[in-house]
C-alpha cells in the first residue's frame, strides 16, 4: 500500500488535492443496514469546513458530500461506500509563486525528493483540505458506533499557554459555543486574545487537543502490534501537523512511581491496558504544531538549494486545532469501528452461536 | 489480521509467550543476499535481556536466537527468515496466584474480557518478554539498513525528574556504560539514587526515552496514513508501557508560534514533514509508564469483582526503560527497513532503469 | 479487507453498481512520472463498452474516465488516482419485476443471504458493468508496463464447439476485425452462426479466452501464496462468469508424462515455474459461463422458495467473452504491475545501489 | 507481503525448506477457546507425509508437529500459534550435483533470476516439503469449522486416461483405501498398473484431484476480487504443480448454452454464485503436473546456458495428487475459516445484537 488506505475490514481509500477536482473516499467493508443519506454529513463537514469564524481561512466551500455507490433504499449494502467532495473554491493563481521555492513547515521538500516532482498548488495531496474525505468516513463510523452508545469528543484543550483545566467528558454545545472549540469560555477569551495578537503579526498558534471516548466495550485491540492504543497513535499521527500523541497519563507517567500510576479507578490508563480497551472512557490528547504558512517574513531555501527571504500568500487558517477536532474525532471512530469488526471474531463459541442461527433461520 | 503482524513488505510475524516454549518472529519480505548469521543477534539480544544489573529482573535467560530458515551460504535467501528463542527460566510457579485477581496496571482483565480466559503464567503474550522476538527482527533490518549508512541509537533521557539535558547525537560506548542508560554519568547517578529508593519501598519508576536515526534518506514515509512519523507512532506505541511519543518539538508546539517552529534548519520537525523523511536525523521521544508489578501493597479487582490488596510477587523490573532502549531502536530500524522497500517503486523512471538492466544482464 | 481492493503495492479500489450513479476506482501506489490523460483510457473502455456489436447489449454507455485526483502536468503524481465512469443509460425499471425472484446463475440470491437484502437494480455490485473500473484501472497499469517492452493481448479461443486452432501470439488487428474477437475468420463465422442460433431461441453461449503476455522480465511472483499463478488464478477467477482457469498446458497435464510436460522450451509451463516468470511468454486460458440472464423461460425461486417459471428480461449479452477479453488483459496488466513494484526489493544488491545513487544526486 | 502470508483475519505465515532445521507456520488470529493438542495433526501429516506407499518418496519423515505457543490449558488463546515440523531426514548430499545446472520443469532458475542465487538443496522453499506447514494449519481451520458443521474432502480423480466417474461426496474409507486416493477400487487397479509403467521407464504422471465441501453456509466471499472462487483460485493455485482449477462444470461451461447451465439445482455453479457460496456443495477440481524430477534420461541447461543431458536422482514421488489431496483440503479450510471470520461482520445487526448480548454480561 502507497499510504492512502487505512483500516483492516472497515477500509478507506482517501484522494485528492487541494485545487484538483475534489476529494473523496471508497469505504470497503462497511456492514450491510446502517441507515445513511447526504444529510448526514452536514453537521460534520460543516465543523471542518473553511470560513467558520475569523479564526479560519476565508476559503469558502461548501464541503457537500455526494454518495456515488454503496447505498439502496436509503441503506448500506454492504459494498463499497464512494464518497466524493466537489473543490469548488480553489485559487491556484494563489500558488503559482510557491513552485519555485520550499515553503517552510511543509511537506514541498519532501514530496520533491520522493516523487522527483511536486503539485504546488496548495500542497497538492499534503494539504489539510485531505482531512474532509476523513470526516466523511468519520460519519460513517460514527454510524455504525451509535447503536452500540459509543461517543467520541474532542475540544481544544490548549492554544499558547491558554490550558483548559477540564476534567470530564465536555459539554458538545459549550464546545461549539467558543469559536476556538475551547468548552471553557474565560479560557476561550484568553486564547481569542493570543491568537489575535499572533494574526495581527501575520503569525500562527500552536495547540493541544484532547478526545474522549465514551461507552466503549472491552476487549476492543489486539496484541502485539495492533493495539488499540497504537492504532489510534498511527490514526492520529496520520492528521498534518500533529507532533506529539499521548494516552492518559501520557508524558506524565516518567516522573510517576508504579504504586501512584496504578490508580483503581484507571484514570491514568486512559482507557487501554495492555492495547486493549478496558471499558472505561479512551482519554487522548494530540499536539498541533501552528500552522507553517504564514504571512511574517521568514528565511526558506529556493529550488536550487539558496536561502530567501519569504511571506507565504495564500487564504490559512491561523491555527489548525479548532477545526481538526472534528478529524481527530473522525480517526478514533474509524478505528474503533474497524476493531469492533475484527473483534467480532476473537471468541470461537460466539462465532459459533452466529453460524447456528443463521443456518437456522434459512 | 489479528494484531501479531507488522510491516507490509519487510514484514514480521511474532509469536510467543511469557511461559510457554519460547517466542519468536517470521520475517517474510527481506531482501536477498544480506549476510546473516546467529552470532550477529548477541549484542542486540543481550542489551534487552533480563539481568543485566541490579535495576533488572534477576531472571536469567541467555536469549540465544536460532535460525531456522531463509539463510543459504550465510546469506538470506528472499524466503521466510525464521527466528525461535526458546523459554528456559520460566517459573510458573510465580504466577499461580495471579490466575485468580487482575493485577493493576496489567492487561489481565482485558484479556480475559477480550478472549473469555487467559494465560495468567507472567502475563501470557502480553508480557514484555514478547519484546525479544521484535529485537531480533530489528537486527535483521538493521543489517540491510547499515551499507545506506543509516543508524539508530536509543537512551534513557529522564527518570522520575533527573533528566538528561543532551543535544545531538549520544555517543553509544556512553549510553551502555551507564546501567540505566542514561549518557550523561551526573544524571545516571542522580537516577539510580532516584531508583534504589522506589526499590527499596517496593515501587517502580517511570521514563523518557530518546531514539535518533542518522543517515536517513529523504522520501521515506507515504502520505498520508502511512505517514512516516504515523507508522513510527504505531511501532513505538506498540511497546507495551509506552503512553505518548512525540517527535522533534512535539508537544511543546503548543506553546509555539509558526515563526517560532518554522526553523530553517528544521530542528523542530524531528526529520519528518508532512509525513515524509526530510533527510535530517530523525528525532523520537516516548514516555514509558513505570512497572505495574510492585511489591508494594495495593488496591486490586479479583475475578469475582471485589476490591482486594495485593503485592505482586515475581522477578520484576524497577524501570522498564533501561532493557526497552533497545526495543524502539529495533521497531525504528523495523519501519526504516519496509519504507525503504515501499520506496523502491515511488518513481517510474527508477523502475524502468532497474528493469532494462536485469534484461539486458540476462 | 472487504473484497473490493486488489494488489498490494499498486492497489485498486473497485466501487460502483450497474444503476447507481456510476463506477470508479482508486488507485494507490501507482509510481510518480507517468504521462496519463483522460484519452488514454478512450481505447480500451471502448472495447469493453456495451453496444459495440449486434452480439452485445443495446443499453449504451459512452464509459468516459474522467480523472479526478493523481494527475499534475500531464504526469502521475505518485498519489492515488481516482477515475469515474458516470453511469448514463441505466433503466432500473427494467429491473423491477426481478425484485420478487431470484434469477437462475445469478448472485441475486447469494447478496440476499450475505447482506440481509440486495440491491436488485441489474445485479448491483454484482453486475458485470462493475468491470469498468477494472479496465481503466487496467490503463494505468499497462502504461507502467510499457516502457518495459511487457505486452497482453488476450481473445476468444472457444465459443460452444467452435474453436480457433491458433498457437502463438494473435495479431491484435485481425482479434479487433472479429465482431467476437476470435483472430481466425472462418472459425469466428461458425461461431457467429451458432450464436445466432442460441439468441434466436432467446439463449446464450459460453466460452475460453486465451491471453498471451509478451515480454515478461524473470523472477516476478513471489513463494508461496503469491506465486504468479496464484495472484493471476485469484484475479481472473474474480471476473464474474469465469469458471475455470488454467496456464501453459492446463488440465491436459494429468495425461501426460514428467519427460512430456518437461519440455525443453517450457511451452508447457506456460511461462511460470514454481510460481515465478520464467522470461518465456505468459500463457493463460479462462472459462466463461453463459449469460444466466437469458429470455427463454426457465425455472427459478422466488424470494418465498417457490419454483415459478421466468424469462428474464433487460439489456443482455448473448456471450460474455468478447467483451471480456479486454477485462481479462486488464487483469493481468494489474497484477504485472504490481508484482513488478513488490520485485524492486527482491535483491539487497539493487536496494543499496539505488539509495546510493539518490544520495549522490543530492 | 512476498508471498508467505495468507488470509486475512486467519492469517498464516509459513516458513522453512526441504533441507534445513525445518518447517512451520504462525497463524494469527485464530479465535480463543478451539481445543486443540498435538495429536491432532497426526492424522492429517500422516496422509501428507513422504513414504507412504510404493508410489511416494521413500524419504522418511515422520512429521510431527510441535506447538510452540498460542495454546494454554488445551485451548487456544486467541494469540498467535506456531507450529514447528523437523526435518530430520535430509540428504543434501543427493543434491550437490544439482547445483550446477537447472532442473527442467522446476523453480531452479526462476529463483536464480529472482534473487541472484538460490538454495538448491533439494529445492529449497520451492520444495513440495513446504506444504506440510499448510496441512498443520489446515487442521486448525478445520477445529474451527467442525462444529459448524462444514466438512471438506478431496480425493484423485484421474491419473493419465484413468479416471473415476464418481459423483457426489466420496467416502473418505474408499479414499484411504486406495493407494492411489482414487475412491474406485477398478480405477485405483488401473492408474496403478499405468503408474508402475512410467515408474519403470524413471518417468511420472499428472492427475486430476477433485475437492468437495459440504456444510457450507450461504454468505460466504466477498464481491468482487475476493469472491470466494477467487481466493480458493489463488488457494489451490499457490500449491507447487497445479496448472489449472475449475469449479462446477468448469470448462465444460464453453461448450454450454445459458440455458443448460443455469439448472435449477445448481450443480453446474459448483456452490459459489457471484463469488458468494450458496449453501450447496462446493466443488472444485485441479490438475496436477507430472513430477518434473525423473531419472529418465532428459535435456536440461547448465548455469552458464549449455543444453545438457540430465537424470534428477534423489527421493522423488512418481505422482504429487495423492499426497497432495490432503494439501488442497487443508488450502480449502483455510480459505473457509478466514472468510467466516470476515463474514462475521456483513450484517450491522448482528454487530449490535453481540455486542449488546457482551455488554449484558459484563
Amino acid at each position: 500500500m502507497a499510504g492512502s488506505q487505512f483500516g483492516e475490514i472497515f477500509r478507506i481509500s482517501t484522494w485528492g488535492e487541494s485545487h484538483g477536482a475534489g476529494l473523496g473516499v471508497v469505504i470497503d467493508g462497511c456492514p450491510a443496514g446502517i441507515v445513511l443519506g447526504e444529510d448526514d454529513f452536514s453537521e460534520d463537514m460543516a465543523r471542518r469546513r473553511p470560513g467558520q469564524s475569523g479564526y479560519a481561512t476565508p476559503r469558502s466551500e461548501e464541503d457537500r458530500v455526494e454518495i456515488l455507490s454503496g447505498i439502496f433504499e436509503g441503506k448500506t449494502t454492504g459494498t463499497p461506500i464512494s464518497l466524493v467532495i466537489r473543490n469548488t473554491s480553489q485559487r491556484s493563481s494563489d500558488y503559482s509563486d510557491i513552485a519555485g521555492y520550499y515553503r517552510p513547515g511543509h511537506a514541498d521538500r519532501t514530496y520533491d525528493d520522493k516523487y522527483g516532482f511536486r503539485d504546488y498548488r496548495g500542497g497538492g495531496r499534503s494539504s489539510g483540505r485531505e482531512t474532509a474525505a476523513r470526516v466523511a468516513a468519520g460519519v460513517v463510523a460514527k454510524k455504525l458506533l451509535q447503536p452500540m452508545g459509543i461517543n467520541t469528543t474532542a475540544y481544544v484543550k490548549k492554544i499558547g499557554s491558554c490550558e483548559c483545566g477540564l476534567s470530564g467528558i465536555p459539554d458538545k454545545k459549550l464546545i461549539e459555543s467558543s469559536p476556538l472549540r475551547i468548552p471553557d469560555p474565560e479560557v476561550s477569551r484568553a486564547a481569542e486574545a493570543y491568537l489575535k495578537e499572533k494574526m495581527s503579526e501575520g503569525d500562527s498558534a500552536g495547540a493541544i487537543v484532547e478526545c474522549i471516548t465514551t461507552g466503549v466495550p472491552a476487549g476492543l485491540g489486539d496484541p502485539v502490534f495492533s493495539k488499540l492504543d497504537a492504532l489510534l497513535g498511527q490514526a492520529v499521527f496520520s492528521i498534518g501537523a500533529v507532533k506529539g500523541v499521548e494516552f492518559g497519563a501520557g508524558f506524565e507517567v516518567a516522573e510517576m512511581s508504579g504504586f501512584t500510576n496504578n490508580d483503581i479507578h484507571r484514570n491514568n490508563a486512559g482507557g487501554i491496558l495492555g492495547g486493549i480497551s478496558t471499558g472505561d472512557d479512551i482519554v487522548l490528547r494530540a499536539a498541533f504544531k501552528p500552522t507553517p504558512s504564514i504571512s511574517k517574513e521568514q528565511s526558506a531555501y529556493d529550488r536550487q538549494g539558496n536561502e530567501i527571504t519569504v511571506s507565504v500568500r495564500g487564504r490559512h487558517d491561523p491555527l489548525v486545532a479548532a477545526r481538526a477536532v472534528v478529524v481527530v474525532e473522525s480517526m478514533v471512530n474509524i478505528v474503533l469501528a474497524d476493531r469492533i469488526l475484527i473483534n467480532m471474531g476473537s471468541r470461537a463459541d460466539n462465532i459459533t452461536e452466529l453460524y447456528n442461527k443463521l443456518n437456522k433461520n434459512r
